[in-house]
């Protein structure tokens, strides 16, 4: 699965590894991986991104820094290697810098419709996570390279990127390879479950609870509706982010199909995310509106005002049940 | 682990099989795959449990089906195997019975600490679940006998018992067991855990949007308290099985290390479950309070009101941090 990317790092130096923007488990944990691979086997690795690491996983900054990059440390790098993304915007300035140094690129991604442009490309929409490619890359070249730290920035990024091993991107290999990390690193799940989900906030809460009391059903209780205002933010001290996983709880009620959350956050209009658990595809769906994503996880954009946005939302939903 | 229990089992002919009362995964999951071991190596089995199996596993049932026991029913069994359970009365009537009958009666469980008196145990405390004993049984007497129904009922009990493959009894063995029975079962995790975790009631959540104003930090925020009232549950139409899981929001907040919440339900005193994420002992903390448990998570009575439960607990936990 490596070969190409192995050939393409032949007589390279300085390697500049960059997450996406807006980093999460996954993207994270392969660019500190993959930058701890790259270090063992003889090359300058350089770990960049233009935003902060979220507060749960900057205890992994300790088994490889990552910094916010400049032109200049861009430019002198003789290759880049993107993580866990397929489109160079995804990825920050560089769009703009890699158009005056045309540096070679190289993406290691499982997202599917990879843009066209890299010059080699590990594109594998199946994998579980990019953090499976990478221990994969190891696994590949030599396992015994795969030491505790390493287990540990892997394990994360299989682990969030699969909700803890229970999506239907998880494989059995998936799984075993899990266990060989937990193996070689030497460490329980519950180190690393703790770090990355016990680090809520008391207004986090404060905000699901007022989150909780808008859910509302439709369809036949197929449908369920959430919602949240710059109101209940304000009110509990809150921001977007803290909103992370609320879609969670409307999808799982008993009998429905597809959940929405609304975001009505003062911005240009209503920020929705759509989520199917059934042959309901939430991309079609989302398409309707101007958005779109995957079958099972989608978001769109209505110009608002909220009560317009949930009855014309439903309205081109009906068609999809 | 099984040779004991294996011999035991010659000559016999109609084996009964319990799980304990208030039937969780774990115990379920094990007593359907014991039973349909028993059946294939040409045993007659009878799954007995007094309570309602839950909603959320009634599934399982395809696979066996699990009776109501009566005195003349166990009276005719040639032996009795409790599962996931290590003491006669959390089994219910068999407990009498068991007086007037005194029939062979074996274990196979993962608690601490089993009553004397049975005739074969498989007792493995450091077991992540009775399901990966179950699992053991066939693998060393023949797991191609792990057919698809077996292996769904064993990895649900896996799964319920480990939070997902969560807690730190989840060995590399464990986690390597749930890929071997995805593979023999050939099904994907989300087929299951849709099951056990997408059938939440909307009443539910507008109880959880009660309880999650009521948390309250203490000593330097690391010990949460949280509770829920009979009020609370009236005016949502809920009852205390509606309150399962919610400890673990307090116990997730950002620096605590234990979290208890405190039942007010009409009932004679304060219900209370604590939970530890930390050093701190909260068998030892249950203890003071005429309760007991585990390290990680215990029970407790108090007279109440509430407002002295909780000061009266706070003032004792004290002393643990």
């Amino acid at each position: 699965m490596f070969k190409e990317f192995l050939n393409k790092l032949k007589n390279k130096k300085r390697i500049g590894v960059f997450s996406h923007l807006r980093p999460d488990g996954d993207c994270v944990g392969s660019q500190i991986a993959l930058c701890r691979w790259l270090e063992k086997n003889g090359y300058e690795a350089k770990a960049f991104n233009e935003d902060d690491v979220p507060l749960n996983l900057m205890w992994l900054l300790d088994y490889f820094p990552i910094q916010k990059p400049t032109e200049e440390m861009v430019a002198s790098c003789d290759l880049i290697i993107l993580v866990d993304g397929n489109a160079v915007h995804r990825f920050g300035e560089l769009e703009e810098w890699q158009k005056k140094y045309s540096l070679p690129m190289m993406i290691v991604d499982h997202h599917p419709d990879p843009e066209n442009g890299f010059d080699v490309m590990v594109s594998v929409p199946e994998a579980s996570s990019t953090c499976e490619l990478i221990y994969k890359l190891f696994s590949e070249h030599d396992a015994e390279q795969i030491d505790e730290d390493t287990a540990k920035a892997l394990y994360t990024g299989i682990i969030t990127d699969t909700g803890s091993l229970q999506f239907d991107s998880v494989t059995p290999e998936t799984v075993e390879i899990t266990a060989d990390l937990l193996r070689r690193g030497n460490f329980k799940p519950n180190e690393i479950i703790e770090e990355l989900y016990s680090n809520k906030k008391l207004a986090q809460y404060k905000l699901l609870s007022k989150a909780l009391t808008t859910i509302e059903l439709y369809q036949d209780n197929h449908i369920a509706v959430m919602y949240v205002t710059q109101q209940m933010m304000d009110d509990t001290g809150t921001s977007n982010v803290d909103t992370d996983g609320f879609v969670n709880y409307p999808l799982s009620l008993q009998g429905v199909k597809a959940a929405i959350i609304f975001k009505d956050l003062n911005e240009d209009g209503i920020k929705m995310s759509l989520r199917s658990r059934s042959e309901i595809d939430v991309n079609i769906w989302a398409r309707q509106l101007g958005g779109g994503g995957h079958k099972k996880a989608a978001g769109a954009w209505h110009p608002g005002p909220l009560e317009k946005a949930i009855a014309d939302t439903i309205e081109i939903g009906k068609k999809q049940l």
